[in-house]
């Protein structure tokens, strides 16, 4: 007989599995290196996750949580002008890919191109996730237009979204150059002149 | 003993190749998928390429010449305006990414978020590859400030990486979408913007 699910244990398979796939990738790691990692028999994966890309998008939850605690929250701090809001919100994330000393990437953009055209589970999970980081930097850009520190006629949606492309096609390089070049010219370059 | 190799199957190896892992992703498929869709025995995989690492190293030159014979050389051809040329240069690569229905994204992308921290034979390819493009874009570019058609402030080498990093991070977002939405506002804002 299954024993209960362990909420304990899911999340020790979440935290361990996020970490693990955001080093080597979904498909370069397998449910068992998951388990090993969080320390649980490797059938007891299935009692807490359906499938493979379930779990995927369960870390992309996980993620996401994260992000928004830590970077998605500056955006709304009220204290802080609306502009100086966004440039924080960038800046910051600049750090934590710092951090991790450019290596390992955005999860959702790492996730975003290797699984979108396989799995259905996580391209709808990255689509709401974008969706919902494109919202909420519209917002704040919105409030920017309104307090006269953006041109009116920017359409915040568009911008936002064109914002977080540039990001993470800047993540994608630094991964690739594993330096913070491309991120610094996002902050000199891309930032300022879509702001303009 | 080996057979002498035979470039008509090394080719057609970095086609199939090229083929699956642009759709599959490079973990996603094995050795085996590859050398099945090219048609050849799995053991003759490793007469032709010494590590899958090094096989994705010749997809990506593969790629690459295919990218740069039908998309960079637009960058190159006199009879046009500079500028017109790096908007036809985005333009076309943007019907490419149409033709594939948005789903595949671009193969330097996938394999420079899901292999830059793998692979340095991969990684060092990648760079060169992103670097060369730069630099294609940058000289158009210049070309086209020379021409008076853009500031002459605007630094050619930042600007073209910024275009780049751009470009692919709408790619990503495409390829999640599964839609050109992404695409056609890299055309709207972030190139009008950023050429500004």
């Amino acid at each position: 007989m299954p024993r209960p699910p362990n909420p304990e244990v899911r999340s020790r398979l979440i935290e361990k599995g996020a970490e693990i796939i955001h080093r080597l990738g979904f498909n370069g790691c397998g449910v068992q290196d998951i388990t090993a990692a969080a320390g649980v028999p490797k059938g007891s994966f299935y009692n807490y996750f359906e499938s493979k890309d379930a779990f995927a998008a369960a870390i992309l939850d996980e993620y996401w949580r994260a992000i928004e605690s830590n970077y998605v929250s500056i955006l709304e701090d009220d204290f802080v002008s609306p502009l100086k809001r966004v440039e924080r919100h960038f800046s910051e994330l600049i750090e934590y890919h710092e951090r991790q000393k450019f290596t390992f990437g955005c999860l959702i953009g790492n996730l975003a191109l290797e699984l979108a055209a396989q799995s259905s589970i996580a391209r709808s999970k990255l689509k709401a996730l974008l969706r919902t980081w494109t919202a909420a930097l519209a917002k704040c850009l919105s409030a920017a237009s309104e307090a006269g520190e953006l041109p009116l006629a920017r359409e915040p949606q568009d911008l936002a979204a064109t914002l977080i492309e540039a990001f993470e096609g800047a993540v994608m390089v630094a991964k690739v150059e594993q330096s913070g070049r491309a991120l610094r010219r996002f902050g000199t370059v891309a930032l300022p002149r879509l702001l303009a």
